[in-house]
Formats: structure tokens, C-alpha cells, sequence
């Protein structure tokens, strides 16, 4: 088998390529490069690092998506705007390469108003829809920014952005939680917790130091603490973002185990819910843009 | 003039120490030895490195308030429950102290349901009530950890605690946020968001990452960019507290520029609202509970 291309997602935290031909996964790698971890000069050797193996004597074209198109990133890739197809123009070309990869990047979407932005899930978005001609519906890709994304006729119309995962984070290793949220997990908590913050959201800002004060009070299960926390910042989200998902069909993009927490907390209010698969969906999208490069090589 | 005794205000940031004779101060000290800076076993040197010059020949009474009495702190002081005065029982005395010293500490109070705890601002507040015999009404103690507080009949009903503070910090230093919200301040921005989010509290998440892709989208003062994110979480505070204040007398004790802050996001809710001083406060609060040591010495 021949590597045809290399598709490479890279985001703020990590840089993953897979070797391809055609829509067939070779082989694939990881690091931990991500645009935060590597100087600005350093991404072609971030890359080449990674996937220097899987080149040869042919000139070998590289497709990447996420946020190395941003203007700190490798090359700057600008947004196209909503409403528009998920990829609408070819990526862009990065200039002054090492010889033997030609490099490309996906751009990302940006919506004026209400101001917002994305880069690398405007690529799953595409191929998510490379399969499913005519899908109407909101498609959910949690993460660090978790987005809501209203699509029809195979367009993005809108989109927002939840910073409920990064938030998540900070809250449960570096505030005055990290004593009481650690490990662990409880289904009927976080079953409750949703609930709880969908019917009262406002509430939110008083819900969060009682986590810790019910610890200290009564103590309290780190699992339990974990996934009130979990569940009072997505229902939060679940509050705000209600006029895109309500009695409407959702998918949901990205990693699994985030993927089923979302699902279980919009079937909880009704919703009818899939999961798509996420790495498919990267490289669905990564070889419908390379097709692009290639219409306008 | 002869120093009488010590007051000290301990915190998790910080360690302040005024030289007292009765209800005047002497002279003041301060240092960054917070709970969070020194180790288990390095109370007694933390405070001993500020208030040595003002020992001398007889025994000096210290007196202490804030999270020194935790139970990670120099002398677990346990909570005392509300309904209550705001310091109904003598402070704890440390055992084993420096014989040069006999140190106490304010223990903090407890609300059971919905659960919640302060350490530290029950001073301020009884320091608050020392002066206002019969006052009803609510306080307000902004800070990492703002406090709400219902008072009646000289007593502390409920209170509840609001992650404002901390969750500011988190998001404009550690969050992609940090590139968007640095220095500066604007009033009109700070006005515009705080009536935003009690109007459509429900929206708190989706409006954050909106601050991000503003600047990159249109660009954003800096400052306008701090005061919207800042009008956001206190206008989701004031939704969460509204019970509280709505139609209340209102004091506020705190850090002077933070109290002007809210003073504002409250009488722009056309609330009634006195900013008290915050040391004065804390240090009224101090020599009650150094009477209290007294009676039952």
C-alpha cells in the first residue's frame, strides 16, 4: 500500500497525522505539539518529526485543519464567512516548505454577528456531511470550545461557542474546587445537576462554591462533586444553547466519552440524539479538502 | 502609646496585622504568608516575622480572623451554625504558642441548607454591626469569594457564596480569554453587560468565547473587553442573589475599587446601597471577639 497524503489535525494541545491513500488509514502518529507547546518557527519540525517516516522520493501533499491556520499558527488561513458550505475555498498553501511535503491548511469559519469563530470543526462538519446529502440539523461538537452549529442544504447558517470544557477545567484543577472535584464519576448526579441548571440557570454562580461547601459540611464523594460540576456547566450551556438544539435533529462530533455525557444530557430533555464518529468525520473532511487543492493545483 | 493587642486578618493570599491599643491603631504590617504560601507547620513563624518588634516584656493577645481557622489552618476554629450573631462564641486559642504571644482565632459560621461557609467576613460583619444597633438589611462582601448575607435582629439568617472573584481570575489570566482581557476598564462596557446578563442570565456561557472572537473578529479595547467580562459575572451573580437584594437595604464591605464596582452594577438595579470600610470592620470585629476572650479568660 502507498501513502497517497498525510491528514494532520493540530490544535492548541495536540498535533495528530495519519499516513492515507485515499480514504484508507495507513498509518497514524501523535504528539503533544500543539500550537501552545512549539515555538513559531517550529511547526515544519513539530511535523516532520511526527511523519518524516512515511516520506519518499515524491513530492507529498500534507492537509491540515485546527487552529495551526490561525495567525499565530503556521500559515495564516482566514476565515471564510457564514452562511457558507463547511470548506468552501481550497486550504491555503504553506509557503517555503521542506522539498519533499506540500503543505496545506484548511481555513476556518467566522460569523459577524453575533461575533464568532472556528477552526478544524468546520473540517468535520464537512465530512460528517459528505455522507448524509440533504441533512438538515444542529450539529454539537463538544471540547475545550464546545460548538452549536445550525446546518441546511449543506451549509453552516450559524454557530456559537460554549467555553464550557475549558471552564470545566480551571474550575476543577486550579480553583477552590480542586480540593472537592477529583476523581470519578455518578450518572444520577450529573443526571441531576443538568436538570437542576436547564430549569433554574440562572442559579449557576451560587451552585458552584456549594459544591465545596457541602464537602467541607458533609463530605462528599469526589465522583459525585465531578459530575455536579460536570453537569451544572452543561446544562448551562444546554440553557444558552436551547434555541439550537430544541426539537431539533442533533449529532454530535468529538471525543467519545464527552460525546455520551452531552448525549445523555440532551435525551434527558427529549432531544433525539446520534454520534458521529469523530476521527472519521477529520478525515472525511481533510480529504474533501485536498480534493479542492487538487480542482485548483 | 502601648500596644494592647494584636488584630490579624488571615486569608488564603495574604496576612495583615495592625499593633492595637483598644480601638486605635498603632501601627500596621502586612506580608504575601497566606494559608496558600507557607507550609502546615509555618504559621507561628509567618506572623512572628511581621508582629516581633511589637513584643515586648508582658504577654501580647492576638487575635485572628479568616481561613487560619480552617482545618488546614494554625488552630481548627469549627464553624458556628446560623441562625446566629456573627461571633457568638469565644475565639479558639492556638495551644502551644511562642510565649511571648497567647493567640486566638474567630471561628467562621456554617449554613447547613442550602450548605454553604465564610471565615473571616463573620468579623467584618460583626465589626459592621458593632456601630448599627438594630441594622436589617443585606451585606455584601466582594472578593475571591463574594459573600451575600441576610441580617436581622443583630443576627446573620442565611448567606450565600458566589465564585465571582476566583472565576474572574481563572478566565482572564488562564483562559483563551488572557489575550482579549488585560488592563483597562470602561464604565459604559461594564453597565451594558451587567444589564445584559440579568436580563438573559441563562446566556452567561454562550457570551464568554463571544469576548474572544470579538477581538479577533473586529478587534476589542482591551479594557472594554475586562469591564464586559467582569459586568458579565457580577450581572450573573445579581441575577443568582436578586432574592437577596431586591428591595433591601445594602452595605457592601470590601477592597475599596471592587466595592465601587458592584456599587454600581447595584444601583443601576435602582438598589439602595452604602459602601462600609472594610478594615474598620474587620478590626471592630476583632476587639469584639477580643472582648469575648476576655469574658472567659
Amino acid at each position: 500500500m502507498t501513502i497517497e497524503w498525510i491528514a494532520v489535525d493540530w490544535g492548541t494541545t495536540h498535533l495528530r497525522a495519519w499516513a492515507m491513500q485515499g480514504d484508507t488509514i495507513l498509518d497514524q502518529a501523535q504528539s503533544a505539539s500543539g500550537m501552545d507547546q512549539i515555538p513559531r518557527d517550529g511547526f515544519q519540525k513539530a511535523l516532520l518529526d511526527l511523519i518524516e517516516g512515511w516520506l519518499g522520493d515524491t513530492v507529498m501533499d500534507v492537509v491540515a485543519c485546527g487552529m495551526v491556520g490561525a495567525r499565530q499558527g503556521w500559515v495564516e488561513a482566514p476565515y471564510s464567512a457564514v452562511p457558507s458550505v463547511p470548506v468552501p475555498d481550497a486550504p491555503v498553501r504553506v509557503p517555503a516548505t521542506d522539498p519533499r511535503i506540500r503543505a496545506f491548511v484548511v481555513p476556518g469559519l467566522k460569523q459577524t454577528s453575533p461575533p464568532d469563530v472556528m477552526r478544524g470543526e468546520e473540517t468535520q462538519i464537512a465530512g460528517f456531511l459528505a455522507h448524509r446529502p440533504n441533512w438538515d440539523g444542529i450539529i454539537c461538537l463538544p471540547g475545550t470550545h464546545t460548538k452549536w452549529v445550525q446546518v441546511s442544504a449543506d451549509e453552516v447558517v450559524s454557530f456559537r461557542t460554549f467555553m464550557t470544557g475549558e471552564i470545566f477545567g480551571l474550575l476543577s484543577n486550579q480553583s477552590v474546587l480542586k480540593h472537592t472535584v477529583s476523581e470519578g464519576w455518578d450518572d444520577a448526579a450529573f443526571a441531576e445537576a443538568v436538570a437542576d441548571a436547564l430549569s433554574r440557570p440562572e442559579q449557576l454562580a451560587a451552585r458552584l462554591f456549594g459544591l465545596r461547601a457541602t464537602d467541607l459540611l458533609q463530605g462528599q464523594d469526589s465522583g459525585v462533586a465531578r459530575a455536579r460540576l460536570s453537569g451544572y456547566l452543561i446544562g448551562a450551556e444546554l440553557a444558552a444553547s436551547r434555541p439550537y438544539w430544541l426539537g431539533q435533529q442533533i449529532a454530535i462530533i468529538g471525543d467519545q466519552s464527552l460525546s455520551e455525557i452531552y448525549a445523555i444530557a440532551l435525551k434527558q430533555q427529549g432531544a433525539f440524539v446520534e454520534i458521529a464518529d469523530s476521527t472519521q468525520s477529520t478525515l472525511a473532511g481533510l480529504l474533501q479538502a485536498r480534493n479542492l487543492t487538487r480542482q485548483t493545483a
